[in-house]
C-alpha cells in the first residue's frame, strides 16, 4: 500500500481581502503549490476543496479558476477541521491506490455570520454561550481553577505566536506584542481579551499529494511524508469537562499508535490557538506535557522557537490568521515547510517528525509528517 | 487490499415533512440501516454525511441523533452527486485500510432557494438561465433537433417510473400517469411540463458498509459489493455539447473500465431522472444505446421492470422523490434491495450486476455493484 506524501504547497498572505472573489484566493494558492511541485493542473487526477460556508460546488468553481476544468472535485466541511480532514481523504485515496497525485485546497472568505452554529434550541444557545469566546473563556477559567494557570500564561501564547509570525511572510499579524499589551487589550469575553483571539481571516492553502509511485517519478528531495492522520469528532465533547481537549487526546492517541511514536519524537508543532486558551489546553491534549502543566510550558519557554518543542513557528491561528478551511491545510504547510527545512528565520533546527493538530466545533484531525526514508 | 460491501441500508419515506427537523429523518435512515445491518452504532467506526444544504457541522447533529456521539464524522457536499460521492470516499477509506465499518447516510430538507447556484456574473445567469428546468429543457430541445426525439419519448420516461414508484413503498408519487396527463401537466419550461420535473422533497438514505475482513465475521448471504466507483466534474460541460451528459459519459467510461465490465453485463440501473429529458440521454451517456437511440429505448420499453435493461426500479427522481443529498444514497440503496433480491413486486429478475448514475450540477459519480463471489 503506498504512502501519501506533500510534494508541493502554497499559502496566499492571510488578510482580509475585499475586493477579491474566494475563487481568485484559492486559485493562487494552488498556483503557487504546483509551482513548488513542478506539476501542471493537468497531471493532478482530483481536486480535494475544505471549506466551511463558500457555497455549493465552491470547489468545482475553483477548480475552473485554476485552470481547464474536468477533474473530479469532493467538497469537504468539517467545521474548522476541514483542512487537515481534506487532507486526510486524499491521503486515504492514494493509499487505497485510487490516485498517484492530488491536489487539496482550503480557503474561506469570512462573513460575519459565518460562526453561529449552534441550533436555537441547543442547551449552549439557550445558555447564552453562542459565542465561540464564552466557551473558550469558560474553559480557560476552569483550566485557571483546576491547575492554577495563571492570566499571564494565556497572555504569553499571544505573545509568542505573535512573535513567531514577525518571520512569517503571509501572517496576518507579523507584530510583536507584550503581555501586558496582551491582557490590557479590550476585553472580549473575561478571561479573553482581543489580543486573545484569533482574527477574522480570508486566505488558502493549498498542497500537492502524491504516490510512492509518482515519487520516484518526481524526486523525494522535498517531499514530506503523512505518517498517520486522526479524526475524531463529538458533539458533547463540552459538557464533560470543560478544561481539556478531549476530541484532540483522542486523535493525537490515535495517531501516535498508527505511526508508532509518541509525544517525545516530535521536533515541531502546529496546533489551533483559535484562542490562547486553546492552545495552552492543547500541549496538555497532545502529552507534550502532563494535564495542568501548560502553564508551566509556557513559562519556562519550551514551546517558542529554540525551546524543548516549538508550537506554532508560523505565528498560528492567532498572528498567522484564521480562514476558516484554509487554516488545517496551512498547519500542515506549515509542518512541511519545516520539515523541508525551509522555514528561514523561524527554522525549527533539525526538525524530523512533526505534527499538526487542526480543529473544528466538534472535530479534530490529527496528522503526523516525517521526512520520507 | 480489501473490497467494500454495503451489509445494511435504510430509507425514509421520501415526502414533505414540514413538521420534523432534518437530524430525526437522517436518523431514522441510519437506525433502519443498522438494524438490516444487524450491528450497533457502537461497532462504526466513522460516519460520512452526504447533504447540500443542511448547514455547518450536519453530519455530527445527526451522530449525535443517532446514538452516544464521539465516532469521526466526515461531510461530502457535491451537489446533487454528494450521497454516491459520499459512499465512494467510504469505499475508499475501506480498501486503504483505515475502516471495517463505516455508516453513510444523505439527508436533505429542502428550502425554496436551495437551488440558486450560479454565481451573479456567470453566463447563464446573465442569460437567464438560473433555473434548472431552463437547462433540461434546452437539453430536451437540442435532442429533439439533433435526433427526432419526440415529446411523447420524453413524457414515456415519467409514465414508467410513476408507475415503477408503485411498488416502492418510501415513494412520495406511488401513483400511475398517463402520457397524456404528462404532457398536459402544468408547463414549466418548454418542453418539461411539471410531471417531468423531479418533486421537492425531504428524506433520507443510509447504507452500513464493510471490509472483507468483517464480512467474513458477519456472513455475506445478503451483502453487495462495490466493485467500482468513478467520480468527474466539469464546469464547463453544458457550454459545449447541450444534448449530451459528458461528464456521466466519461465516469461510466472509468467505472466499466475499473470493473472489467460493459453496459451489457446490466442487469438494473438507477440514473438521475433529475426530469426526464435527463434519463432520456443518461441512456445514452451510459452506454445502454448508441447515441440518439433513448427514445427508441422508451418506445420499445426496454427500461421498463421486465425490459431489457430496467432503469429506475425505484421510480427515480420523478416519482420516487429528490432530497438532494440523499438521492445517491437511496439509488445505490435499491440496486443493493434488486441485488438481494428483495424488491418484491418491483424485483428485477436475476439481477446480478447493477449501476447507479447520481448526477449534481457540475459532478457526477458513477458506481458499479455486484453480489459478492
Amino acid at each position: 500500500m503506498s504512502d501519501a506524501y506533500i510534494i508541493g504547497l502554497g499559502i496566499t498572505r492571510f488578510a482580509r481581502y475585499p475586493d477579491r472573489e474566494v475563487e481568485s484566493i484559492a486559485a493562487e494558492a494552488i498556483q503557487k503549490a504546483l509551482a513548488d511541485a513542478a506539476i501542471g493542473w493537468g497531471e493532478v487526477q482530483q481536486f480535494y476543496a475544505a471549506h466551511v460556508k463558500q457555497g455549493v460546488a465552491a470547489g468545482q468553481r475553483v477548480a475552473k479558476q485554476v485552470g481547464p476544468s474536468g477533474l473530479p472535485v469532493l467538497n469537504v466541511e468539517n467545521c474548522a477541521a476541514a483542512g487537515a480532514t481534506a487532507i486526510r481523504e486524499a491521503s486515504l485515496a492514494i493509499r487505497a491506490g485510487e490516485y498517484d497525485v492530488v491536489a487539496v485546497a482550503g480557503f474561506e472568505k469570512m462573513d460575519p455570520g459565518l460562526l453561529a452554529v449552534y441550533p436555537d434550541d441547543d442547551p449552549r444557545t439557550v445558555m447564552g454561550l453562542t459565542v465561540l469566546p464564552m466557551r473558550f473563556s469558560l474553559m480557560g477559567m476552569k483550566h485557571m481553577h483546576e491547575y492554577g494557570t495563571t492570566l499571564e500564561q494565556f497572555a504569553q501564547v499571544s505573545v509568542k505566536n505573535h512573535d513567531h509570525a514577525i518571520h512569517n511572510p503571509i501572517a496576518q499579524f507579523p507584530k510583536a506584542v507584550t503581555v501586558e499589551q496582551v491582557m490590557n487589550s479590550r476585553m472580549i469575553c473575561d478571561p479573553i481579551t482581543v489580543l486573545q483571539c484569533s482574527p477574522t481571516s480570508d486566505g488558502a492553502a493549498a498542497v500537492i499529494m502524491c504516490s510512492d509511485d509518482f515519487l520516484k517519478k518526481h524526486g523525494r528531495s522535498r517531499a514530506v511524508r503523512v505518517v498517520a492522520s486522526a479524526l475524531t469528532s463529538d458533539i458533547d465533547e463540552q459538557t464533560r469537562n470543560m478544561h481539556t481537549l478531549e476530541i484532540m487526546e483522542r486523535a493525537a492517541k490515535q495517531a501516535y499508535e498508527r505511526a508508532g511514536l509518541g509525544p517525545d519524537d516530535l521536533d515541531v508543532v502546529e496546533t489551533h490557538d483559535c484562542f490562547t486558551v486553546s492552545e495552552l489546553i492543547a500541549y496538555e491534549a497532545l502529552g507534550l506535557c502532563p494535564k495542568g502543566g501548560g502553564g508551566r510550558m509556557i513559562d519556562e519557554r519550551q514551546t517558542w522557537i529554540g525551546g524543548k518543542i516549538p508550537v506554532n513557528p508560523s505565528g498560528g491561528l492567532l498572528a498567522r490568521g484564521h480562514p476558516l478551511g484554509a487554516t488545517g491545510v496551512a498547519q500542515i504547510a506549515e509542518i512541511a515547510i519545516q520539515l523541508r527545512g525551509e522555514a528561514g528565520p523561524r527554522q525549527v533546527e533539525n526538525a524530523r517528525v512533526g505534527l499538526a493538530s487542526n480543529t473544528g466545533m466538534w472535530s479534530c484531525c490529527v496528522t503526523l509528517l516525517d521526512r520520507p526514508r
